[in-house]
């Protein structure tokens, strides 16, 4: 029997590689042999966090075999996991977003809360199971939890989550708010990626009620520095809108200084913005004040315009 | 704000019901403003619950209203649950089935687990929240246990329900193979019910691969008896493959002393019973030895075929 495999989203962020790995410490240490793996690049802030703890990024896979035993973290929708995902025998999954698009034949574990992190549901099963959180651990829950709630910012952050980053934080023996805009700060550097990889960095393809959507988000320094990068960035999405067939593709360059967004947006559907943030798109882009959670505030936003 | 309603399945068993107040009581002490509601008529096992504790059923409901909070216990597929179920929000879910035809817009408290009864789960959460368990809780989901395990003989009762079950004993101070004998058998007294009832009492529509299925079950202590209605019970099967337009309608009449089931199948894709199970149909019907799970034993083993 091969191993099961524990992995997050496609184009993973902090909180699924980071979950990824906990996860796997986490089984292991009720006797499940089980891989950490990864289904993408790991971005400059995931980074930072993986140097900080000089450990090694976790294996690329691209796709599965038949029958492979896997446990999902921070995702649980198909178009955003592992290629052949349907003929997998998903294990478990811990989530902490909508369910959609997703099913299996038979029983599961799954565990999904409405917080604001994966890895904040992690540090519960911890605490639940008696078992003890090492350094290690602590660092990789606790930068998950900074990066999914843009410390602590964000709206989808919750009271659990706050609690979490304390405790993980005193046994880490670190400065949340050093360390957390640090990392945040590493993960703004984005000059030399391409457009292409910009708008791929975390991307994710979701069902709205009847539309195809993808929407993106990076976060940034300055809103400005990047916009100057927009004729190419339209350039780029446009190709993708007819490659995948999408009648929506919203990109959210996010200002995580000031906690606001500036919306690129394309597509047949495009139109849906307006309404949603009562703004008119000029030049395909918008200035959404206070929007920074693509959970809370941008997909069932658009959702509820269609 | 109305009340959140708290609800398992339609053709509600003793664990869907059980659970429902349990959950209801569960929630209430959180501070929750919840009540449990059914989604069908009690069948005569659960009554044998009801009954021995001297509580009222909880009340009917056949639809609910757009946006109505609620809670699901015992399913989640939305063709089991309760009319509307698709523009209603839902809070959480406590399950211990396959996951399939659901969706939300919104993240949530979802907790299943491969256990043999959803009860289970739920006395897992009264543990993990350290709240007290009553007399009158310890009894209706010891109750659900017993119900959906054949008092532990079914291959989907796992060592976390006979714990739960033993504790929950303890609590309630009762003999459990004497009252889950005599619960049992309460319910295998069917003989006021038409073939129509019959057929509706414990019934489940899936979708297997590409199949629409109903999948009805009845506990019984003599399948001899039961057999001599095979002919009518063929005959308002057939009407519902009409009505519903169904690809195979699987009729498990389960002996609950000696755990076999003798299967009446209908339908065009009936056929997938014969090497499913390596057995002949004749006349509609098939001896299947040691099968008593529909979770276990029929769904998954049925969806292999196709």
């Amino acid at each position: 029997m091969s191993k099961i495999l524990v992995f997050g989203h496609k184009n993973p962020d902090t909180d699924s590689i980071c979950s990824a790995l906990v996860k796997e410490k986490f089984e292991k240490n009720n006797g499940l042999d089980v891989e950490a793996v990864r289904l993408g690049n790991i971005n400059k802030e995931t980074k930072y966090v993986l140097n900080y703890l000089n450990i090694e990024e976790p294996r690329y896979i691209e796709s599965i075999d038949d029958e492979q035993e896997v446990i999902l973290v921070d995702h649980n929708e198909f178009t955003q996991s592992v290629n052949n995902i349907e003929n997998a025998k998903i294990k478990k999954v811990v989530d902490h977003h909508r369910i959609c698009e997703f099913k299996t034949a038979e029983p599961l574990y799954y565990l999904a809360e409405p917080v604001g992190c994966t890895s904040t549901i992690l540090y519960k099963e911890f605490k639940r199971n008696n078992m003890q959180i090492e350094r290690k651990e602590a660092i990789l829950m606790l930068s998950a939890i900074i990066s999914d709630t843009l410390l602590f910012k964000s709206p989808t952050c919750t009271e659990d989550d706050k609690l979490a980053a304390k405790d993980l934080a005193s046994i880490a023996n670190i400065d949340v708010e050093k360390y957390g805009l640090e990392m945040l700060k590493a993960g703004t550097d984005l000059s030399d990626l391409t457009e292409l990889e910009l708008i791929n960095l975390d991307a994710k393809e979701v069902m709205l009620k009847n539309s195809k959507a993808i929407i993106a988000q990076v976060n940034t320094a300055s809103i400005e520095d990047m916009m100057k990068r927009k004729d190419k960035i339209e350039e780029e999405m446009k190709k993708v809108i007819e490659e995948k067939n999408l009648d929506i593709f919203f990109f959210a360059i996010t200002d995580i200084i000031n906690s606001n967004s500036q919306a690129i947006v394309l597509g047949k559907k495009a139109y849906i913005t307006e309404s949603a943030y009562n703004v008119k798109l000029e030049n395909n882009t918008a200035f959404l004040k206070g929007v920074v959670s693509r959970k809370k505030q941008i997909i069932p936003v658009l959702m509820e315009q269609e």
